[in-house]
């Protein structure tokens, strides 16, 4: 979906249900999505103890003044160079990744863009700007296979708009549509404090920590953490 | 080095030091191990509470009427369809290992046998029959390389003379030669409490439970631990 395009829906009234039709691969996969009615309720409940949202969802602004719009669908090759331009250099800086601080390119692409049962996706703001990317995969197999995992990158220039959060989600309902009764991050740099929040308040818990797990370049050793949560029950609806 | 060998330097006076000498691969490659002198000593400081032990290494044998002689030594293709002979079947069972039930044999040589900087090992008893077998290996990458992992197998048809313990405490000299500083298991069933209690006696804690983790055949769901441990110290020695 291009810039255009999300303008279109932005611009249009039309219901979310819809949109999610619309944006639907079809058979069984799972569908793209458009992350505004989630992030609405978020803002009203959780975010504002002010007034209640303007009516129309279409319009509707955060305090901040952002639109919370976002698409988030199946990434492709051609998202490759895009994704790249943030993601090379939060990986050099090596500070909330496991992987390896000079890791070329190809290397990259084939640990990242992964092929169904997998999934990695892109999330696109209002003017079709991918903002920020995420892949979800299966974390154990045998019968350990219920239990999925996923990773998550933001653009920098994109922080604060609640990109991690709707990636987050939408992995989840990923994991449950193909399956997964949980979800396990292997290794959260203990310091990465806005990602720990984040995954608490979508219902994950830090269950162990490899203490002196990291090497931060910041910060020497510190802890790497091991969050989890099953999917059960969704304590964020 | 086949049972003949090991018969002879079973019966032959020779230290501990020419032995791994001779077994040694040379350039900078861990060498095979011969596994009495910790066995010894264990056996003597840990489960005994009797008697000294008799002085002759060669002829110590512990209360069972075991030997604790064991050469861990590098495991080659050859050394497949004896470690498959027993490796089929704990998959299969599903019990211990989240590794697919179905796996073929292919599928499993690939997974196991490990080149280097990695390594596959084997554990042979004093008649040079492979009664066991590791693999050790990076954990994560980037900057949380410094933590290995390492899985064992031992023929239930040796269960009880100590060659888990051989082979954890051998993987562990392994990573501290290779440089690594920490040692972590991904998923240990909880319902295997005898592996744990194992690895808690060489030092590691759990560090996390992944709560319905693993769906035990006879159990239902139970949980995954997560087990750890730094290599700085050695709490075993």
């Amino acid at each position: 979906m291009d810039g255009r395009r999300v303008e279109h829906l932005l611009t249009t009234p039309t219901t979310p249900k819809e949109l999610i039709s619309a944006e639907s691969e079809g058979g069984t996969s799972f569908p793209n999505f458009l992350f505004f009615v989630l992030h609405k309720e978020r803002a009203h409940s959780e975010r504002w103890n002010g007034p209640a949202p303007p009516k129309n969802p279409w319009r509707y602004r955060a305090r901040t003044g952002m639109l919370f719009l976002m698409l988030i669908r199946e990434a492709t090759d051609a998202d490759w160079p895009t994704i790249w331009a943030f993601f090379h250099p939060i990986v050099v800086a090596g500070e909330t990744f496991t992987y390896p601080t000079d890791m070329d390119q190809d290397q990259a692409r084939q640990g990242w863009l992964l092929s169904k049962p997998d999934r990695t996706v892109v999330a696109l703001d209002e003017h079709g700007t991918v903002v920020g990317t995420a892949k979800m995969n299966r974390n154990h197999m045998g019968n350990a296979d219920h239990i999925a995992s996923a990773s998550y990158m933001v653009d920098p220039a994109h922080n604060g708009r609640g990109v991690g959060r709707a990636l987050c989600e939408y992995s989840l309902g990923w994991a449950r549509q193909a399956g997964y009764t949980a979800m396990q991050f292997n290794a959260v740099v203990a310091t990465n404090t806005r990602a720990i929040g984040l995954y608490e308040s979508l219902g994950f818990a830090v269950v162990g920590t490899l203490e002196r797990g990291f090497r931060h370049p910041a910060h020497g050793h510190v802890g790497l953490r091991i969050m989890y949560r099953t999917l059960d029950e969704d304590p964020t609806r």
